[in-house]
Formats: structure tokens, C-alpha cells, sequence
């Protein structure tokens, strides 16, 4: 239950107010306002702010290119061309703020995008409180066999059972120690700064993140991608279906191009001409390592 | 005169929105929104959006600080304390979008802070307009000479008209040959992206700026210092008057702490504290060079 | 002629040091130590200095992903991985600093790759030399007709002329006023601050640039590319001979996956699956507008 | 131990090279090269790669300003005026490149200084060594009662041993239970990024971490201040002795002006000079708060 009903409270609050602005303001974003997204058993997503609409990307752009963007008829096209030919910088005038909450772990890989603003919650301050990520039984997978960094099969019986019993109690008896080190019942209490180096990594924090529509596009492509981690994903997932409510248009052609498009090398695109050609390239014939083989034939579907 | 009348009746139609959201508003910056502040013979700047207020730096901090920031009763308070302890991170929770149009040998100082988002017009794709800076003639100086980079005494008479009449009459000039270049009237004319590199840097450009408030201050610090080229100074006072009405409670610590602080090194917090035992300490007993010195002094009032 | 006699001196006495470190060192890059590499008719980049190599970057991989790495025989293999899945961190780990001499319409584009350090010549306070850019005749082009952005054919005989005989004219009597405002023979001089001003934007200026390899090969796939203007791209080719004597390895990845690379969407990648099928794909057919269709048909080479 | 007999080998190995370089070289850095500093139990700094010295400073200022650079008689002169004035792009042109292995909680402070390049040790790829920050008795302290970031006094006798006992049977189970999940003897072996979690923030890790000198000096002081967690304290203080050696001139002026100077605000500005005119300024009659009267009265030694 990630939501308190205090929090609850708070945010039926906030969905109340009425204002009237003479900027932009997107009717889909405004559903989101404030609201918690749900993302795996305690964390959430909220939309906090946002800043620019579609309009606002073409209004950049034209300021750029000026009469010579007159030649493409509309928004969507406007906009499609900018993300083919990487024009970043007219995406960076949308900009969203988020509250995240999230494990530690998850924060860790997260924080690795640096074009970001950031305000976490301080164990240094503050008391964290007792909630930990207990993966659901079917995200509890073996080490992949073929690829270092991924996962493998689902663990199934009691070797699942022992990883969460081992998760639970590990971070059970975690907590009660932090708790009995800085209670300053009958002691003085540890500091938090220092008692905090005892908890686990699946505890969670939380943040306000604040990003540009290019960066977070930049996110999105690395960590809605397949190969991110499950835990991460699941929030890249729900920022995407947010995003697609606020730039439908952006989000569309950045799910073309992006998310749903290739890279191919010099190599890459000759063997596809040679293909086209009916000529029947292998991986000796190719040119390419076993590995570049591998993923270029996962792109042209051989 | 920079604003024509087809842009008036672009700001009047955008000023006539009444959209309603949840998002929070600040009443003085609605106030702005759309209008142009006119800066320099043909420059202005425009706020074209804006997100978050004092609330919101507060409501940052207090997620990073948590209980830490209770004891600090009021928004008023607190950003005092974030701004005199350069906490930045709550301060870049705010962002603002600017319309700027400004002489080009500006924008490539304005540049040169790099963490912020342009779009500029571009003379590669685009015709630029006839428009160029020409100083008024009490802008008018001599070279410093005490201060390499700095303005001495006000030109007056005969070499002030000098100067007036090669700005003008090299402006024209050059001009008349951009646009005599790129004609295709009779002939085939020059490309755009080779004909602008005949235009001097007086010429006007515009862009789109969006920017943080805490880099946004780290400009106005550098830019609205009275060591700041005049032409740059006064863009950056049309900033502080707008920033002033978005957040006033930051604004006036910023004011208070970096526009009218002042910043002492270990010798000078030394030499200040042996003046304040009624010690009479010259240059020579300071430890600090001539340069040093002078500052010193006239931080302290001597 | 952009080397000075005194410039080549400073150079040839830099060449001659001899110092012993037990930093890596890269034979190649030691060759191009300060020597002017020379750009347009009087600009030049040179290399001032330089941090890490290839196996610097293979040693930054393997701490990220140590024992994974142990799989990917060698350097090489490994450099090409990390390219092929955009794993920036690593090339990070490298870091060139160029001397740049440049005209400024071109610094202008130049210094919009924001993720760089530059320290340039200030007119604010130092007088400019009388060095202006002017096109060799076969560089001198109409403007394009079916691409905004872009140059069309070469302009021939007369207009050519014209358009030289404009930009020597213009370049020779701007100076000769910036000259005759700045000077304190019999008048106060014009603050330099304010001269600069008469100056147009095919004047030279230098700077030190500074950047890391992941972002030095961002700035050259798009500048070094064949739709970049023609006088920005002459650097970035300069550039790349550098770079290539520098981490061979990484530029071999970089030439074939970015520069020879392309980029699909996922409408192109399900065309091509289709052509590959022995469908005939048509524009019509293809779901493509016919902006995308014409790029695609230029990667497939259709 | 934190350098197992394998680690000092490698950094005998790397110290015996002797390349021949025309770049510049330090002395007192090339001493410190590869070598590991100790800090904490088990952590570290080594200096990997350095680009520059404090004359690569001046010759980048001295390019920015010209001839405005030659009323400063030397280098160290230079420098100071540099610092004191806030011009952060010369120093930017020194770089360095440093090893660091420490406790994750550390680690989590450390990079949200975003302007540098990081390449960390992966626990989604690779396994963590058994290794954890147990503070030395003399640095665990009490939450402090007047502040509530900070520690208060030492605890003692029966409540600093059951802290000690705690972290290290807790890390002990913690890592323990870490080895038994991710075990393949008679099961699958849990993914590497999932088992990572149980993991407590005291663990170590480690990483490659390359920053230039302006946003080095940024770091060191928030964290060499007095106010900084001394867990993260004592590696500024590790990294300052060794930016001392690097670059003498700019670590002095540092010093000077950033970790022993003192920033007043305007109202500070205001009681300083009414004080040195003899007014018995106190704190209701100085405009302050009581939290800015006490830092104003540490300043003026009051």
C-alpha cells in the first residue's frame, strides 16, 4: 500500500484547486496531476508539474528554423522530421517534474542520468521508513546463463521460497536494528547518518525528479528497453504512458524512432543491400562477429 | 520599435487565454506572460512560461530534509537558509521560459552559460531582419584605463558622432550587401548559411531560453553585476524585475545574499576580525596584494 | 597564412620537450602535439593535450562490468560492444583539448554542443586581428532549392565575383573602422567592448576547447556529416584524422556505427523485413510520407 | 587491507613504465600516480590520469583575456585574481582522473556532484567483495540535538559496542545470505541484479571517477567542509592533499578564498561596517535572524 490515506487526502487536495493560467496547459496531464501511478509493491510515480505541450516543440523549432520549416504541413510531420534527424533541442523546452518513490537500488541505476534535476528524501535528516521491495514471486529469476547481466529462467519451488523468506527476514531484522540504533529511549541514539549504512538496498527512498522532454526520451529509450532491468522498467512503463498523454505526437514518433527503430552499421547496411540484391549472406560472409550477426539478423528477422 | 503590429496582436491573442488548471499559478507572472519587456533600440524579453513558485522550492527541500526542515517555522525562512547555505537543488525544482531578442556580440556572451536550452533563429535557414544595435549616445565610452576590460569616461562631442555615424553607415552597408547577395533576382543568389557571415555583430538575433532558477541566478549574478557589459546588465535587470514578481520570497534572498553580499577570503575574514579589536591594519600589514586590498576596502567601507 | 613565424617558434620550442611520465602516452598522438593542422584559409586546429587511449576506455568498461567483460576477447571487440549499445560512460574516460582557430559564424554552431569547456579570445578585452574569411571560389554556392538548409550548385563568373569582391570590401572597411574607433591617437578610443560590434561574423577567433571522447564523437557525427555546412565540416574532418591517430580502435567503431551507420524506424524496419520477403514496397505502400520514403530508399539503396 | 597483494603488484607494474611524452608533466603527481591513498577501513583513492598544471590554467586565461592578462606580474597572481573573481572556464582546463572504492552510502552523497564522468562497478554483472565499512570507535556519535543533520557527541562504552556488534553481524548475515542466493551449487543461482538488494549500504564499491579542477574545487568544498558527513570528509581530505601537489598555485588560492573565506550577505555587509565604526551592533538591532546572527558572529569572531 504505497499510498497512505493522509497522502491520499493531500492529493484529493490538491486535485481540487481550479486556477486560471493563460499558458498552455494539456487536458490528458491535467488527469494525471497529482495522482500516484503504482509501480511495483510501494512505490509510485506522480506527475508534480509540467511545462510545454506538442505546440510548444513546433514553436521552438520554427523560432529555429524559422520560413523554413513552412514547408512541412503540420506539427505531427514537423515533429517526426526533428526526431529523425535528432534535433534535440526544440524537445528540451517541455519540461515535467516528478515524485518517484522507489527502491534504492533502482534510485542507484537512475541517478546515472546526470541532465536531471533532483531532490531526495535525506536519511541524513530524516527517519526512512519500513517499507522494502519483495519482488513478486514471478520476477524471481535465475542468473541468465547466456548474458552476463540479464536474467534467466524463473526460479520456481523452494529455491524462490528461500530468496524471499531470506529478502524478508534480512530486511526485517535490518530495520528493527536501525530503529533500536537511533532510539533514544534509555541511550543517546546513533546518528542517522550513521545508522542508515545498515539498511539493505531494496528499502525505499523517494524523490522529486525534474527532467527536459529530450532527456527524459533519453531515459525512456534505455530503461523502457528490454534489456533494463525489470524493477526499472516497470517505471519507465508507467512514465511512457504518462508521456503519451502529454505530447501525443512526441511520444508517437519517439516510439517509432526510438523505441521501435534500429541501428545499423556500415557493415549492417551493406549486407542488407547485398541481400536486397538476392544475394544469401551468412555470418562468414558478412563481415560481422558472431554477436553483431546475432543482432543484426534479430532486426531484418532472418 | 520592436514589436511590429502583427506580433502585438499575436501577444494580445495569446494574452486572451483563460485555460483552467491544478497546476499552481503565480498571479504576477501572469501578469507577464506573452508581454514584451523592451530592452536596448530593438531587443525585448518575453516570459513564455513558467513552472513553480516559493511553494515549490520549499516543497523540495522539505522532501530532502524531511523533519530537518520543521524547525525552520516559515517558506520565508527556509529559503533564506537554502540560499545562504547554496543549497541549489531546491531552487532548480523552478523553471522559466524566455523570448529574447538581443544583438548577437550579447548572445555570445549570454552563450557561454551553458546550462540552460536555446533555440535560436537561424541565418542558415532563414532571412535575418534589418535590425541593429545602435548605442545610445550616452552609451557611448572610452576605453578604460584602469581596467582592460571595462568602460572609462563618456565620449562626447565629435568622436561620440563618429562613432554613431560608422555604426550606422557599416550596418547599412553590410546590409544592402547581404541582401544583394541573396537575391535571386537576375541571378541565382548565395546561399543563406554563407551571405549572414557579412553582417556585423550588432545585428539583432532571437531565441528561446529556458532555463532553471538556480542557473538563473548563477546569470543574473554574473550579468546583472555592475562589472557587466552595460548592453548584456540590462537584459539581466529585466530578468531580476520579472523574477521578483515569480518568486519573491527567493528573489529577495538572492538579492540579499549574492547581489549585495560579499565574498571574504581566510586573509580577509583575518584582517577584519584584527580591525574589529581596534587594530589599525593598512595594505602593507594585510598580507593582501594592491588588487586585493582595494576590494577589501571597499567591502568593508574604508 | 594563420601560423605566425612566432607561432611556429612557440610551437617548434613546445615540440622540443622531453618528459618523462608514466601516464599512458599515445605515440600517435605525440606526432600531432601543437603542430598547426591548417583549416579554411586561416584557421587551425591543434592539440594541446590529451588523457587516455583505447585501453582506457576498455579499463573503464571492465570495472563497470568486470567479469562480464571477460567474454569479449579483446580491446577491440569490447570497444566495438560498447558503441554498438550506446554505453557512453566509458569513452567519457578519454579527454582532448584542441586549440581552435575559427571564423566566428562558425564558433557560433560550434559552441552549441553545450558539454565541452572553452575558454575563447575576449573582444572585450584584447583588439582582434585583421583575419577574415573568404571562400575559395569553388566554395562558394547558390542557395539551395529543394533543401532550406543547404547549398545548391556553385555560383559561377560574374556572380561569384560579386560576391567575393562584397566580402573582401566589407570585411577591409569594417576593420579599418574598428581600427579607427579603438584608436587613442589624438581622441579617447571607443571601448573595445563596444567597437567589436563593427565587426562581421566571418571575422577569426580562438579558443581552447575541451571535451571528452563520448562527446567529441557526438559533435562529429553531426559535423562531420555531409548535411553540415561546409565550413564547420572541414574542422570536424580535421578532427577526425586526430582522433583516429588517437584511440584507432574506438574511431574504427565510431566510423562504421555512427558515421556509416543508419538509423530505421520502426515502419522502415518492418518494410525492409517485407522487401526481404520479396514483397515489392512501394512509398504508397509503406506507411512512410515521402520525405521518410526518399531517406529510406537512400539507406536500402533503392 | 584494503589493496590485496595482486592490486600492489599491478600498481608496482604501472609505476615502472617510463614513457616519453612532450606534454606537460607534474612531479608531485607523478609520485602520487596508481598509488592508493588509505581511507576509511577499507577504502581508497588512487590517481589515475591527470591533464594539466596550474600553467595550462594561465595560458587558457591568458587566451580569454589577451592582453588584459599582462598587468599580472606572474601565475600566481593570475591565479588568485581567477578565483576571487569567480572565473570558473580556466580551471576547467585541467582534469583528473581518479580510482575510488567506497561505501555505497558514500557513494550515493558523491554523485549528485553531476558534472563528471563515473564509471562504477556493477553489481547487476559482477559480485561485490565481502567488504564493509565498520566505523572506528571515535567516529560513532550521537544524533546531534541542535542540529539535525549533524552528529553530537561520541557515544561510549555499552551503546558504541552494541552499534558495532549489530553492523557487523548484520553485514555478515546480509552478505552471507547474498553468497546463498546467488550460489549455483545444487540450484539455479539468482540473478546477480536481483540478489545485489540484500546488500546493506555500508558494502563497498567502487569506481573511475574523472572531473575538471572547477567542479573538483566545488566538490571539495561542500565536502571537506566542517559541516560534511566525515565519512565522505575524509576523502576530500584525502583528494585536496593530492590537488595540493598537482596544482600549488590554484589549490592556494582554493584554500584562501573558498575553504577559509566567508560569503556575508548584504545585511552582514551592513552590521560589519556599522560595527567598525564603533556600533555596538547585537542581534535585534542587526536585521537577522538568530540562525544568521550566530554564522555572522563565527565569521567576525564574535
Amino acid at each position: 500500500m504505497p499510498i497512505s490515506p493522509e497522502q491520499a487526502q493531500e492529493i484529493a487536495d490538491a486535485r481540487s484547486q481550479q486556477n486560471t493560467t493563460m499558458r498552455a496547459t494539456v487536458p490528458g496531464m491535467e488527469q494525471h496531476l497529482y495522482t500516484a501511478h503504482e509501480v511495483l509493491d510501494h512505490g509510485f510515480i506522480r506527475v508534480i508539474d509540467y511545462m510545454g505541450d506538442d505546440s510548444a516543440i513546433c514553436q521552438a523549432a520554427r523560432v529555429s528554423y524559422g520560413k523554413g520549416t513552412k514547408s512541412v504541413q503540420n506539427d505531427e510531420g514537423l515533429i517526426r522530421y526533428l526526431m529523425r534527424h535528432w534535433h534535440s533541442t526544440p524537445f528540451e523546452m517541455c519540461e515535467i517534474k516528478l515524485h518517484v518513490k522507489l527502491p534504492v537500488f533502482v534510485a542507484r541505476q537512475w541517478i546515472r542520468h546526470r541532465t536531471a534535476n533532483v531532490n531526495e528524501y535525506s536519511a541524513r535528516y530524516s527517519i526512512l521508513d519500513r517499507e522494502f521491495y519483495i519482488p513478486a514471486p514471478e520476477h524471481i529469476n535465475a542468473q541468465s546463463v547466456v548474458n552476463n547481466q540479464g536474467r534467466g529462467q524463473i526460479l520456481e519451488g523452494e529455491e524462490a521460497a528461500r530468496v524471499l523468506e531470506i529478502l524478508k527476514a534480512d530486511s526485517t531484522r535490518a530495520y528493527d536494528n536501525y530503529e533500536a540504533m537511533i532510539s533514544d529511549e534509555g541511550q543517546d541514539g546513533l546518528a542517522r547518518e550513521l545508522a542508515r549504512m545498515n539498511l539493505p538496498a531494496n528499502i525505499y527512498t523517494q524523490w522529486y525528479w525534474k527532467v527536459d522532454l529530450h532527456n527524459l526520451f533519453h531515459f525512456l529509450r534505455l530503461r523502457a528497453d528490454s534489456h533494463a532491468q525489470y524493477e526499472i522498467r516497470v517505471y519507465a512503463d508507467a512514465i511512457c504512458k504518462v508521456v503519451a498523454d502529454w505530447v501525443p505526437a512526441a511520444y508517437a514518433a519517439f516510439k517509432d524512432y526510438r523505441l521501435g527503430g534500429a541501428q545499423l552499421s556500415g557493415k549492417g547496411v551493406d549486407c542488407l543491400r547485398r541481400m536486397l540484391k538476392g544475394e544469401d549472406v551468412t555470418q562468414e560472409t558478412s563481415g560481422m562477429s558472431k554477436g553483431e550477426w546475432r543482432e543484426f539478423m534479430g532486426v531484418v528477422g532472418g
